[in-house]
């Protein structure tokens, strides 16, 4: 597949400075884009590889200085358009209507034949699975559990017992949907008197996954204890991450790689919360909120706030303690030298 | 399945205040109960939600203060009651003795006839299988491994050979026990000089998971070097936590979630770590302490103690400084302060 | 399998010193060890286990004072030769030719007739699986994915398409190798001004991991945006780490359990990561950096620097700043107390 530059522009917006009749083969990184490719330059880090790329084209954004003689695809957003003609030439797989005769189906599950299930995927009990889902090898889709159209369940991703997902919603491989929440209520005499035990509270409830979201490999969502947990229109969840029972997680919102959301906390629309973040049970965290990364964030945090560090504190004063432990252990030594030259001044006779 | 106030205040201790006639259909969060449902309020924080409840009745503690005209239960613990009052309505899956033709059994293993093997099930050689366990599709028994009675593998829970579960033990769906150590010798010049490598150390323990173990999903649990990593009896485990190779759990011991426990180190009975906690190898955990969330915990921690901070201190040190980081920057000043004053005084002809 | 001690000496190198003739018949930890057992001195700590041990024989470093009477085997490095020895006792499962009927091979795929394939192991189309490969229950190796020679997949092991395995490259249970990199573009107006939504960025790179590499249990490897995601030669990672789009991790490296990579970071060669590290995308860690418990690395790091803390310094500032940390209320105190008898000294008349 093939594409013109001017046809690109066409397709994803924007205005082509030099030759767009350039037929464009691939997409590339700037250092290792050659005559025919088209490359990206969106992060100002990148304006050395920029400036020195071979790329046949290169997407840039309006206010980007060009080297004479260079062919680019000016348009608002560089890594937008770089997502969309990449769309272009590698559009997502398409499910081949086909139940492998490996597959599990119960009898009473409701699979549309449009759907495509693999060697060692199952579907439970009254199960939906709806038109045109994926299902990989391993995946699982539990007792009463229903998808939506058009999800991908990669291998060895599990959706259990009547949770459900939305419309176009991705699970990477070993993402985990709807495990019980960490719930026990200590019972200090146990039953007929055995000694102190960990009661197990039944995890009743269920997961809801709305439409467009993607929830990372080796994720897990627990399911609500009662009620449900529940992850919003759009949300993006990276790898290994750990949403706990009843936790809300606002439309848009962003969980990077190994962040954890502690039981039932709410977090509003398109809140960030970065790599490794942790957030205690209860809290809410207002939309568009950002967590910086390994923040520990302990209270609530109002809509709109940055917050880093751990304990979480509003970013300028992190910012502002991180800059001066630097200088902590001289700072240190200066009140030792004020409390010596004090004491001579003291005993200075007067 | 129904249950009047007053039958569930036999069951579960406690003593009815109001309607004790009332039937009980559900248990439902405060916020969403109506005059059918149990509740319950066992979080201070949630006194305004108990207040504004329309539940038809709602568990309490002894020492809470209820509007008039309220029906409720007291309890001691009203958690407690309310996971006992869960389990009466949904009590746990009973394993449903069948073999699915699609699970794997080896010649040589033996599966208690009343056990349930889903479809994708795999029992290795020479394993054993309890009474009544429940294996999901994708759960995986290594040669040799056993399961007590009543143990549940959800989907894709891995248990590799020669490890060994107790009765009543639950793993959420990818979690893994039986995974190989860390253990790598560097060898700076490799077989035959052909150069430095890490030279592995055969992994030749178990893993010994004791009565009513629960294991979160896609937790992993490493097999000792040598001799086994075991995790005690009643110990609660919640998702992502990595036990390592060795590694002793004490009994009724909880890790929260993405919890890291290194090599070799030892937690004594009843030691709490918080989520996203990490505890370096070769240390002991005395029994009973508390390890706060995201804690890095680096030396051995006396029975009782709680711990704060990366690196951890005790509680109240680490809290001491935390309020006095938030006035480092002002510190700072306050010592420049200091210095310019001093600097005039010295200035001073005496 | 048993082996005097001399013969073990030749085998590993070193030198008796006492009964060679002892026939050696299990390795057992200092602890644990009887009269016919052979266990290992390697950690300093353990002093009083190895004078208190009873094993038969022990492996010591040079410069370690023996007891007089106890039969030592004299080793530069007693962890690497109890690797060793161990890898004597216990060697590494062997590929048993075979696929099991229950597994399933795409026709187009190339599976080496030495390989093993146990029961729901999956090949995809294309895919190629090289001699004496062993794939475990719910393997997956994708479509066009390629395995060299001696790899093991253990349970639930993913590898997606198009990514490539060395040779002896092991894969822990359910580690995935190629899942979706993390990359979305924010897009304001959505579809046919839909509204806002992150727009998926095609993840159409792929992974390579090179020989001798050994991931994790629930280890995620993402694939690359464009190009790869390389894990270097000898590179050993442990469980629940998560590597980002095209990082590079250099040969011989080491990941410690449950760090995080971010996306586009290179690691030289022989870095180390300790437990819960955390490295931000875009940064370099030169060659033999080491990076401590759960440090947060924000920048580059220089080859050979040690690093240490959120935000990671130079280990020895770090360590400055900690013990200045533990006596930051107490400085507080003194500085309240600096103030208030300059302030005396000021009020005095001159």
């Amino acid at each position: 597949m093939t594409f013109t530059l001017r046809e690109l522009a066409e397709r994803v917006g924007g205005a082509v400075e030099g030759d767009g009749a350039l037929v464009v083969a691939r997409l590339m990184p700037l250092e290792e884009a050659g005559p025919s490719d088209l490359s990206f330059f969106a992060n100002k880090k990148y304006r050395h590889a920029f400036e020195a790329s071979r790329a046949g084209a290169v997407l840039v954004e309006p206010d980007e200085a060009v080297p004479s003689g260079r062919t680019v695809l000016r348009v608002k957003n560089a890594y937008l358009a770089f997502a969309k003609v990449a769309t272009l030439f590698h559009p997502p797989a398409q499910a081949v209507p086909f139940a492998a005769e490996q597959a599990f189906i119960h009898p009473s599950a409701h699979v549309d034949p449009s759907a495509e299930l693999m060697p060692f995927a199952f579907v439970g009990a009254d199960a939906v699975v709806g038109p045109r889902c994926i299902l990989y090898p391993g995946a699982y889709v539990g007792e009463g559990a229903r998808l939506g159209a058009d999800c991908v369940l990669w291998p060895n991703a599990v959706v259990r017992d009547r949770c459900r997902l939305g419309e176009r919603v991705v699970l990477e491989p070993g993402c985990v949907v709807g495990s019980d929440g960490f719930g026990f209520a200590f019972d200090p005499e146990g039953e007929a008197g055995s000694g102190p035990r960990h009661y197990k509270v039944p995890q009743t409830g269920t997961v809801v996954v709305e439409d467009d979201v993607e929830l990372g490999a080796n994720t897990c969502v627990d399911r609500g204890t009662l009620g449900v947990t529940r992850i919003g229109r759009g949300v993006k969840i990276d790898n290994l991450v750990q949403v706990a029972h009843n936790v809300e997680i606002g439309p848009l919102s962003i969980l990077v790689s190994q962040v954890g959301i502690s039981g039932s906390s709410k977090l509003g629309a398109g809140v960030v919360a970065a790599g490794q973040v942790g957030v205690v049970g209860h809290v809410e965290i207002g939309a568009g909120a950002k967590l910086l990364a390994q923040s520990g964030v302990t209270n609530d945090v109002p809509a709109g706030e940055m917050v880093l560090g751990s304990p979480a504190r509003s970013r300028g004063l992190a910012l502002r303690i991180e800059a001066t432990l630097s200088r902590l252990p001289e700072l240190a030594k200066r009140v030792r030298e004020l409390e010596k030259k004090l004491a001579e001044l003291e005993a200075v006779p007067r």
